[in-house]
């Protein structure tokens, strides 16, 4: 069961990709072009002139609009054609792009990628850690394309244990694959929270100061889930026996953006309430963790997509391990989800049963 | 509406670019063989040996037939298999490579790619100019692969309006946008003329030493093209209010061959008939008009191309503006031609309508 | 008539390309992985993990077991999955990889991969030679990838004149094109034997020293396949008139393993049994053949899969000539052979016809 979830609310950027020039963003296989106006507010459009197709990203902004590159059509930012720069200057009232509701929240900008009167921003999952820069220090944002459907990460990431397998000398150690985990969910949103008592420090808490090597701790990984993408992770050690409170921990924000079936935006970044002050583990943290994300999951799942080779996932019956329930869970809620919408645009009543 | 025009000539090559060994051309998806006879003229063949399907052109010419490079077997210049040179040597009659009426004019070689009996050389178009050496100065010819439809480069060359956007800076003005047009059809060739007065001179004149820079000039643009993908511009500047013939003109050839319906070889050719002997001027016009068409319109279109992604150019429901016209008559042309083609093979009588 | 021979072996690479870790093998269009156990013997799975389709070559060996290198499951040398190490450590008792049998024969390992039940080693073709050290001097082996449909390459080892038009300065000479031919057939075994008398030595024989440029011998080229692709040939010299007895040989081994319908690895070694001491001799051969592979076999087999853009052999109607005899049995064959396997599944009698 296929399909992208249109009625969603997608990351099209961090608040600080966009600057004083048009930015092509690609959100579910539709072209959109973001700009700024003068007030510092985000204007989302789609990206394909009316007239002859021209990326309008190719163009310019000028006091607020923006100008198409190739033979000049001017458009508001409400979509609207405002002018025609050629011979008469008529423009035909059809003449518009189609505009996306836009929301600046948390360093992000959030975009509307369904019908209009559903858009709620109170929708938006909240990610305010990021807006308490007294609190926590953070490395900067990532944005990396990767060449994977966002499903194939969402697996990844709601399965934390092979961490113990693919990351064993960085983000991982073997005891991610013992402990004990809780998986819930609630509406669209599913947690999924692992313990896991005396274990080897992983290597991201060793750089970071926070445990040293030889030295067990407990640790525990959080992570919530909302469709279609978004996550919140907060990874933290304290010493064997010890309550959280005492101990260290690291929050990051992993969204993803799907470009089409095979492509993905994922934005990542990662901050921590202690060692404020230092730049350097900052440093370090963003290393590792941009080594593994780049040079440990991104090869494996390109590899897994490769072997799925355009199959579907449930059609190629894969073997279900207790340790899939929050992926497995989530790739339902899609399921239903996009079933949802089918039956929607259809006229159809929903009756989509969640398979057992 | 879609589909190559067969009954047309289309230049295979510059007469410059087929020397002494066999060069592959593709035209309309066919793939064809050119070789020269030791009397100069041109053979055209099918490039495909019917033996192994090897391609002809990775052999050799031996006494004006040509071998092919992996089995041995001789054809003629008609086209027959003349020899196997392994074993007895039987050949079976059927052996034959498609051969193509081809006509040296212009500098030009043209190939007839449809039914042989209705080629007729009188249909070529006329590009006397380019034999004129004594009255023109040239530049070299050039012939850009560019990885784009044939009809989007039509789109952009019968509305040059497109100049005051895309090409500012080299070869547009913006005083393109404004004017005044006429397009006319007869037949299969339309006109589309442009009168500008009153406007900034662009680069391209600038640097020939015809205009300068912050001093006005009426110009004109005259473009004549021909089905499928012939053109001849001219293109032109005078004092405000002064007769064109007190101006300067650049007269320039530029010729389409579809190679695929992704792939366009398109050549060019600029000459003028002022400041002869500056060599100098010759260079600066071609770097400028090559920088252009490389790095400003192939750029674009190949945008353009990928907005589309394979959908048909009536279906995506393009907006047409009035300076669109010529380029919408130049489309129903070839629309019509085809489908006159295809009621022609189905042996049906012509009945295709001109969509309002 | 396509679809590749399931029932059969395939080399799935050298002995010596296997050593301590997992090594991804592709034979008609499914993954592999082999590893080998501590006593040396080989073990042929699955490439695929039934959990979430992680290749298993990117995992590791565990005493004698393979592990996946995404979420840890081990599978013994059977493909049973014998240990999940996240949790509780359940192992559903469906979770396991497919197995294919494995024979280590002549310096090869050779992979059956249709029903097991079938599965025959006295059904690989022999190559002897290559365990007879004492007698023959070889090349190291090679295994080149080949973006190449494998009957293209079957059809050009089956047709050795063309060595006269392709490799006339390394492999060929003219005298190929002449001489008598014997072909035969037994079972899914062809001979394609030729005798040329009197005719120029190629360079692979004068750079060996049994031959000198000018001076003509009688040479003789022996060509053995085996379906789906295993050929052994023998190349050798004599004097004008005297018995191939007095004369010099080379032996050469090439095996086609197809990847795809469009990749084949394509596997080599030549040997003899003169001037068995001069290693300079055995370089410069395998430079050579090795050039005369990649820079002249590999270019125009690729060239010609493009002219035949997917296309079926058949439908294209080649032109038969006599020296294609041994090449048009072999794809008669291997179409046989298809066409019983796939008249097998569907439980019907086999019934092909051999096309006149």
């Amino acid at each position: 069961m296929g399909g992208f979830i249109r009625n969603a609310w997608y990351v099209a950027a961090w608040d600080n990709e966009l600057g004083d020039t048009p930015l092509a963003v690609r959100i579910i296989d539709e072209a959109l072009v973001l700009y700024r106006r003068r007030d510092g507010s985000a204007v989302a459009l789609s990206d394909t002139c009316p007239h002859r197709f021209a990326p309008m990203h190719r163009g310019r902004i000028v006091d607020d609009v923006i100008q198409c590159g190739y033979h000049g059509l001017l458009f508001d930012a409400g979509g609207a054609c405002i002018h025609n720069p050629v011979g008469e200057g008529s423009v035909p009232r059809a003449a518009r792009l189609a505009s996306y509701p836009v929301v600046a929240m948390n360093m992000l900008l959030w975009v509307w990628m369904g019908d209009r009167d559903k858009a709620d921003p109170r929708a938006i999952p909240d990610f305010g850690w990021l807006d308490d820069q007294a609190t926590y220090v953070m490395t900067p944002t990532h944005a990396m394309r990767q060449p994977i459907g966002y499903k194939l990460i969402i697996d990844n990431l709601l399965d934390l244990t092979h961490g113990a397998f693919l990351h064993p000398t960085t983000l991982g150690t073997e005891a991610l694959a013992r402990g004990t985990a809780t998986v819930t969910q609630a509406g669209d949103r599913i947690h999924y929270n692992r313990w896991n008592p005396q274990g080897e420090p992983a290597t991201l808490f060793t750089i970071a100061g926070a445990a040293k090597a030889g030295e067990p701790v407990d640790f525990w990984n959080d992570m919530r889930w909302d469709a279609p993408g978004a996550f919140y992770l907060e990874v933290g050690i304290t010493q064997p026996g010890r309550p959280r409170e005492e101990g260290s921990f690291m929050g990051s924000v992993h969204i993803l953006t799907p470009e089409s079936a095979t492509s993905t935006v994922y934005r990542w970044l990662i901050f921590r309430n202690f060692a404020k002050d230092n730049a350097e583990i900052t440093r370090s943290i963003e290393d590792l963790v941009d080594y593994a994300f780049r040079k440990e999951d991104e090869p494996m799942l390109i590899a897994v997509q490769e072997s799925m080779a355009g199959r579907d996932f449930w059609d190629m019956k894969p073997l279900l391990l207790p340790s899939d329930k929050a992926a497995v869970l989530a790739r339902r809620t899609l399921d239903r989800l996009a079933a949802t919408e089918r039956d929607e645009r259809a006229g159809a009543p929903t009756t989509y049963t969640i398979p057992a």
